[in-house]
């Protein structure tokens, strides 16, 4: 079992931290004062099931609310699956979050794990991965992945959900990251979701809208799917601020759009300036962050680089600790452009 | 099965909410403030454990930082507590808060109940539940009772808890209501639920603290106990907001007082002119809510005095949907003297 360490645990202030994967723009604008304004929701109770914000997502994605539920963080969800749909043999694609792992041990179970190769530039082969499929009943993927970035094209996500509807598996489709991506309209496949009975799609509102202090996740499914998860949540599990929070950010098209473009530029820019590092190797990557590789580096490992780069104010997110990855890999993520560049060259003068 | 109706869902603004069982001195001094001043806070994951608070609360109630673990309100922990227990049997002390039945239902099991009498003033025979206890592996009581206000003496709780012990049962006491208690330091068992494994203690921050809209709650008892439901819990369960407004709450020892003095007074307030209305009958209570009874009075029952409420401007909470009780039935919170005095004037004219 791999240590519990995530990202975006460094609490020291005055670092730019790359650990963790949010939005580099902040929050979106007026956010900060609707929440200073109505801090008498808190003397409220929330709406039990989240009503009103359930109704906004709906509209949003095209769905009805009765294919969502909410999540206090989409971490909620992944832990409620398991139990939810009685899963006895889980297949985890890997390199990838590593609390799916968890959630799943949680249930006392022991998943089995399908690993995508370096040598692939960590995209998945369909073909093998559906030779794995019969013998389990849900396969956990994430898609952009974390940590490596790699996105699998909906056609193939398609192939995969209606493999798993013959045969009665489950597809858990994580898309925590796809709208950081300008194709995320065409790359989710929720219009799938709601009809085949034998896919799940989890969403967070916690990192495209830079919120991840209020939590806030939610799942999209057939209506059967959504209720069987309904059946194991408590009332409440949605704080009054985040709620509020979500229903004002989802009428926020301008940062939407901006955060997509934003990315989209930034993320390229990294990319072009990072794989020009010597001894780095740098991965292709669909979401706003990017998966690196140390390569006949003058470092020890990922560990020894972040170690020497927090001297220079800078936290970024060793690997070692993902189940199919090494301490060679870090992962950094999109940051405004000052920020991007003290990193590219402080790793410039680590690796020199 | 009862309907999964609460108190405190009201949403209607200008009425005054009898319904909820929250705090009538609203937020702690400053409280408000310091959510407006740090929203900052929303930028980032919680810690994902919530240790800084656990460790405050550890020192409040002198015990370890592992004798506690957080929750999203102490309904995560009710949800979590029979998987985490792998309880067959649960017996549930009734009428109590209906949350717990949901809970043990979610986990695909059929509680049993145990019907304390109105007769006996909804108080506990210990006597005849102890013969109760060796059929079940798992117990829940809630200690001031929601909604009859009954408490049961500590050391009848030490007995139950020690009986509990010696047959490896497990006594789930929900704490929520005791802090309003003028006797709760008195009351409590923290300080057997650490030794002994088999008594765990729900406690909540929200109703005391008048901050439901922030979701917190924990609950106390021995290490393995502890470990047992951590195991289960997924991680950042605690948003941002309500873990600094924990830290900071804890602190005001003034607010605290005041709030058991308020109460003790006021209710006793209530508890007297209530008692005076003819039609009515007052349960004596140890919580900051009381439990009346429609006798002889010339309204249908309690749902139809609630409309007749409303259209004045005061919800109160219907006990119908609460199994052992029936629409005689009704709760009220102990709130400010002006409301209070309009309640209780208008149920007088409601009953004339």
């Amino acid at each position: 079992m791999t240590d519990r360490i995530h990202g975006g645990n460094c609490l020291k202030r005055n670092i730019i931290d790359f650990s963790v994967n949010t939005n580099p723009l902040g929050l979106p604008k007026g956010l900060s004062d609707i929440i200073s304004k109505n801090t008498d929701r808190i003397l409220r109770y929330p709406d039990p099931s989240s009503e009103r914000l359930k109704r906004k997502l709906a509209a949003l994605h095209r769905v009805g609310p009765e294919n969502i539920t909410m999540g206090n963080g989409s971490i909620e969800l992944i832990y409620l699956i398991p139990a939810a749909f009685k899963i006895k043999k889980a297949l985890i694609i890997t390199p990838t979050f590593s609390e799916y792992e968890f959630a799943v041990r949680s249930n006392g179970l022991n998943p089995a794990f399908f690993n995508v190769s370096e040598k692939d530039n960590f995209n998945i082969n369909c073909g093998k991965l559906s030779e794995r499929l019969p013998r389990h009943d849900a396969v956990f993927l994430c898609n952009p992945n974390n940590p490596t970035g790699s996105v699998l094209h909906n056609d193939d996500v398609l192939y995969l959900s209606r493999l798993d509807r013959k045969r009665k598996g489950l597809l858990i489709l994580d898309e925590a990251f796809i709208e950081f991506n300008t194709d995320s309209k065409r790359t989710t496949i929720i219009s799938e979701a709601v009809k085949n009975g034998s896919l799940v799609i989890l969403r967070s509102l916690t990192k495209f809208f830079a919120m991840p202090g209020l939590r806030l996740g939610y799942v999209i499914g057939h209506k059967r799917i959504i209720e069987r998860i309904v059946k194991l949540q408590y009332p409440w599990n949605v704080n009054g601020l985040a709620q509020l929070a979500g229903e004002k950010v989802l009428a926020d098209k301008v940062y939407m759009d901006r955060t997509r473009l934003f990315i989209a530029k930034e993320r390229q820019y990294m990319f072009e300036r990072l794989g020009n590092v010597k001894g780095l190797k740098v991965y292709p990557s669909s979401a706003n962050f990017i998966l690196c590789k140390l390569v006949n580096a003058p470092v020890q490992g990922s560990g020894e680089l972040t170690q020497r780069l927090l001297r220079k104010g800078i936290y970024i997110r060793a690997c070692g600790n993902f189940r199919g990855l090494n301490d060679k890999f870090f992962r950094v993520a999109v940051r405004r452009r000052d920020d991007n560049n003290l990193l590219i060259n402080s790793i410039e003068k680590a690796l020199r």
